[in-house]
């Protein structure tokens, strides 16, 4: 079958025989329609900082490099392994939980499956990936899509999860007004996942305008341009000269999370959603006066998936609009990294059609 | 009357006639027993930046330099306005709640008034200080000592309150294991307040040899040189090889905030307790893998000083060991400030006995 393989990184090959994977007892075995691409993979392409699996092999899945790529997918039931009792069937459209986890370890007994000492993602760490003919996955992190959902919104409910997760942990109640730091498509899914709280102010800083548009048509009630207002002042001023209740940083750079800090209210919450390069200059007292709270939101758990395909369903949450661009899987490196990397806020999610030839 | 004030950095003097304070209708006069001095006062010695008010009148007080010192204190009630009405008499013994707040902006509003927009201390901002022969204050912000507490006692109810505020905040429950980077006076207070939630372990962090013999005295079932052992691995063996659930930061470095973030379990909280002097290297990872969240814990309000001396009473807090030393009002700035600043780990907390002479 064909496979889309990390061979480290600048080196990506759509390899066209690597064999067929089995389905075991708990599995089932998808053949992937649609999987995006997102960030991880940008940095996984430009260094093996963040897949140290070169000599090493991931310690739950054994693998080394090279490994197939494709952690964001849906994709359709070919075939279901015998000890399989969730009600899932061949045919059924699915999105896939790409996680990972060895359900032995602390933090995963005490139901933090997102903390797992040895987490990881199928589709970079091993087990295949979206981005492959097929692909076989315990039966429990494969949600059916209902009809509403159409396959290609269906690799949205990763990154979807993500931005949920981030959402259900911060607790923002109706009405309370709230900043997002940065619109790429993790805080465009913040804002999607936002707006259907119903929050009042919806301020977005974004330095691209391009990006700034999406957030408006998202739901931003208010748009920041952080080279031409500052942040700060202008969420004060929108929110009864107090700044909002929250801020989510989704931008990642020692400026956003400042803002971010500042302009919350007393008595308010920042959620980080970041994942950070390493330190930043960060000023504690920016919390401390206001008695500020900061969260911080990894990944998400099977309940976050569930929900996100819940409010997909129910139209809480409409993610159409975050595709901006469908490309083949031989195209993935120039018409998908290379994009992503040189155009960067051309595009919200491109998505592959992995079946497409 | 007598009263220390404060010129500017570098200059405080034993002043012999200054106008007796007249005691107001909400108000009650107080004469002074102990006030301890902390911190604070040092970096009021040393700079003017923690005291801006050579040229601006603070917002509240309308005050400028010179300003009476001493923001912890206890004393005895020598009059009271015509309309007090909560009970408070004339020989009644007091701690004083030292916080000015304004009422009226929003945070004061929401209940936040440790989180005003004008928000200050008497004794460092105006309206006198605990460190002259009489100050005024508003009667609810004088707190009837039991005749359990003597009145030097009575001197550490402030900065138990510090500690009081930041444990309640974080919820500890009891049974958690628990990490205080740091035994200065807001350590040890926090080791104290911990101590009364009965915590698992109760592990301290802290240079100074001397300071962690107070925390083993305190209740500290481990103490840690972070110069000898490594913080991080420690706390993880001595919590169940994943670290405490909470760490609370009373140190105030980048190092001792890093430590913090990076011992406590997945899940965990971080509560910080310090004043930081200006940005710092962090990694929002520390947080971020572990999903662990950081509080911040400002000063207090009436309810922990409630606390504080109900807890003093009941013997849940036993705290007459953190006096170190016990001085008169013409030696603060030898026999106070400078033993404190030269002598750091020596002392923990020196109260001056403000009628002595
Ligand atoms: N917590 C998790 O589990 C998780 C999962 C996936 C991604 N992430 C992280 O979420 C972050 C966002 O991901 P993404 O894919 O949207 O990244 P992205 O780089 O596409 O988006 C970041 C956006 O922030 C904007 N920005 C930069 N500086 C800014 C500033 N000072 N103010 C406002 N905006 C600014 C950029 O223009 C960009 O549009 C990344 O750090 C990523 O690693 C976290
Ligand atoms: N939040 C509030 O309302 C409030 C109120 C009062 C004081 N504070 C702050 O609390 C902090 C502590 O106050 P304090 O009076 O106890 O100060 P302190 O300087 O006496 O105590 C700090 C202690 O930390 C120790 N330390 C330094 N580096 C360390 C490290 N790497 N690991 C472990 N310990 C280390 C020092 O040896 C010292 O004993 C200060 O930052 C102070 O400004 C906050
Ligand atoms: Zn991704
Ligand atoms: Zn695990
Ligand atoms: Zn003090
Ligand atoms: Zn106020």
């Amino acid at each position: 079958m064909r496979a889309l393989r990390y061979h480290g990184p600048g080196d990506i090959r759509l390899e066209m025989d690597i064999p067929e994977p089995e389905c075991r007892v708990h599995q089932v075995k998808i053949c992937p329609s649609f999987c995006g691409i997102c960030g991880t993979d940008l940095h996984v392409y430009q260094s093996s900082n963040s897949l140290p699996f070169k000599d090493t092999p991931h310690p739950i899945t054994g693998e080394k490099w090279p490994v197939t790529l494709g952690h964001e997918f849906s994709g359709e039931v070919v075939e279901v392994g015998s000890e399989v009792r969730n009600g899932i069937r061949v045919g059924d459209r699915v999105a896939v939980q790409p996680t990972i986890c060895c359900n032995q370890c602390v933090p995963c007994k005490e139901g933090l499956t997102n903390c797992c000492d040895s987490f990881g993602f199928v589709g970079l760490m091993g087990w295949g990936g979206g981005l492959s003919d097929y692909v076989c996955v315990d039966a429990r992190f494969a949600f059916k899509l209902p009809d509403t959902i159409p396959s290609d919104i269906g690799a949205l409910v990763e990154p979807l999860a993500v931005a949920w997760h981030a959402v259900a942990l911060s607790a923002l109640k109706a009405g309370d007004d709230v900043l997002v730091m940065g619109a790429g498509p993790i805080g465009l899914a913040v804002i999607q996942c936002l707006k259907a709280r119903q929050p009042g102010q919806l301020i977005v800083a974004e330095v691209a305008a391009n990006r700034r548009k999406f957030a408006q048509q998202f739901g931003a009630t208010a748009v920041i341009d952080p080279r031409e207002q500052d942040v700060v002042s202008t969420c004060k001023l929108l929110c009864d000269g107090q700044g909002p209740a929250m801020a989510f940083d989704c931008a990642g750079v020692a400026a956003s999370i400042k803002s971010a800090c500042l302009a919350t209210r007393s008595g308010g919450t920042v959620v980080n959603v970041s994942v950070w390069d390493g330190d930043i200059p960060f000023n504690m007292n920016n919390l401390l006066f206001g008695e500020k709270r900061l969260l911080t939101a990894l990944s998400y758990t099977t309940a976050d998936f569930e929900a996100v395909i819940h409010a997909l369903d129910n139209g809480s949450i409409d993610a159409k609009d975050m595709i901006t661009r469908t490309i083949t899987i031989d195209r993935v490196v120039e018409n998908g990294i290379m994009a992503l990397t040189h155009h960067k806020d051309r595009d919200i999610k491109i998505v592959v059609d992995v079946a497409a030839r």
